[in-house]
């Protein structure tokens, strides 16, 4: 249930990592753009295909030890509807490789809205007594300032299907501050708060691990917040971005795991995607190895202050 | 600049509605169906082709005394990418009638992913030197709740390209007071300081008719949250949601207009789209009629307490 699938794979694989899958064409290498756009041109189809290809290159090389991904929805909606089939086509592909897939879509809306985006992203729709599956992710970030109205929705899919949300508490930003580390009456700050209504909601889907289904987003760049947030929230697994990059290392990261090694998974996107990018005389066809020796080097990395992982 | 394309609308039509195109199957006249499953089956593509016709005919009918539409993401993500594509189609097709298009996706992120966003819903992708237009709308709804780093990356595109956004400011459902009512040290809500930095947002986007490209949405549900916030964000233009199925009568809306009867477009999805189910022997091929006969019914009703709007 929840996130004991993905608790499953990390101790499996003994790395709490995630790679975030957010293309840029920045980022691909040349000969994959220029074998796509001499297909379809330099057009939404054709950027899409190729961060198609660019995307399997990197799930091939890593998910034997990564445990999942996360595509983040924005990259993909940049290359309009073509490069939104390309998010089902990678969430398909990564999952039929046994990788736990997470959409970074920090959706959020109300009632039977927020049910369209329950079964957009984790649920199957009915067409006139037809089931089909949109997008079919294993869990999606979400947005909680609407109130358990904006939630609620959410955990019909995650029982029946089980599946998993993270609701965004304390973000990796600078400015995630302004209005997240402001007190309220009564002593909580708004982020506290917020994870003091994650760890409420997700009393109505347990998971078989202690953790619920309703996870956080609390990012590796506010260390202290996430030691803070780790010992009230005891139910609730996060999600940390801000390794790597935005200057978050593994020592930041400690204070997201339990004594069992557990109770969080840490992205990192750049880092992973354009390691091929530092490293120098490198053939750009070993993109994906590049990004391999990353993930390893970034496994090691945590492992070096969590130790082992275990149930 | 910002709103004033959309005002100029609004006062030239004597009419501060937009009308929700949030589409299910539910909705949609069987004939319509039929037609779109007979061809492609019950499948994502025939759902997404019942859609399009569906807005394609309610737009027709609508776009001579309606000034906008929004069309609300998650029911097109319901339907795959190809719903997606119905999205990125139903904007163009409102646009060529000369309507205004909110994408109400409510999108949040940070940093270069938020410009991803931006990109995506309202600006151009650069393929390599070739500039595509991924969806192309006037405005985006988004969350605020990451800070400014989550809403400075949309300044570029709503400058360059004469676009806005609106803010979640005060949402229309039951529970949006769980955090939004919250008070902050100092006195101010939490909704009232999401406001203020909506206010101050806008600065940097100022538009002629004293409203910035930076809106704020804020609920019918909540009358007298909507005439202080009037009061208070006096460049704040409002999207209002919450008339009709929702609970909200004209009454409730006058609060968010200023005295030359402009400031905010009040917005009526299920009230306009399912008209057609609420009328007694009506022929299903007369859908779009009774739309706009609610549609007229609904502008009446608004003007009844706005009266004239000029600018």
């Amino acid at each position: 249930m929840s996130f004991d699938r993905l608790i499953e794979k990390i101790v499996e694989k003994q790395n709490p990592t995630v790679a975030g899958l957010d293309p840029k064409m920045a980022y691909i290498p040349a000969y994959i753009k220029e074998d796509s756009f001499s297909k379809y041109g330099k057009t939404l189809e054709g950027a899409s295909d190729a961060i198609l290809t660019y995307n399997k290159g990197l799930i091939d090389r890593l998910y034997d030890i990564v445990p999942a991904i996360k595509p983040q929805a924005a990259y993909y909606e940049m290359y309009g509807w073509q490069g939104v089939r390309v998010l089902a086509e990678t969430i398909s592909y990564a999952q039929s490789k046994g990788m736990f897939v997470i959409t970074d879509g920090k959706r959020n809306d109300i009632g039977t809205t927020m049910e369209a985006y329950a079964t957009a992203h984790l649920g199957e729709t009915d067409i006139d007594g037809e089931i089909k599956e949109p997008f079919g992710s294993d869990a999606l970030t979400v947005n909680g300032y609407l109130g358990t109205d904006g939630i609620k929705p959410l955990f019909s899919v995650c029982k029946d299907k089980d599946k998993g949300i993270f609701v965004l508490v304390k973000t990796s930003n600078p400015s995630s501050g302004e209005l997240q580390n402001l007190e309220l009456e009564g002593g909580q700050t708004v982020y506290q708060k917020m994870g003091t209504m994650c760890e409420e909601w997700g009393e109505e889907i347990p998971g078989k691990y202690g953790y619920s289904g309703v996870g956080a987003v609390v990012g590796a760049t506010y260390p202290e917040m996430l030691t803070e947030l780790r010992h009230s929230l005891s139910k609730t697994f996060f999600l940390v971005p801000g390794y790597g990059a935005q200057g978050g290392g593994a020592n930041d990261c400690r204070g997201a795991f339990d004594q069992n090694g557990i109770g969080a998974v840490v992205n990192s996107s750049r880092g992973i995607m354009c390691a091929w990018q530092k490293e120098k005389g490198l053939d750009q066809r070993d993109y994906a190895e590049a990004a391999r020796r990353e993930a390893i080097r970034m496994r090691d990395d945590l492992r070096s202050v969590i130790g082992e992982m275990h149930l």
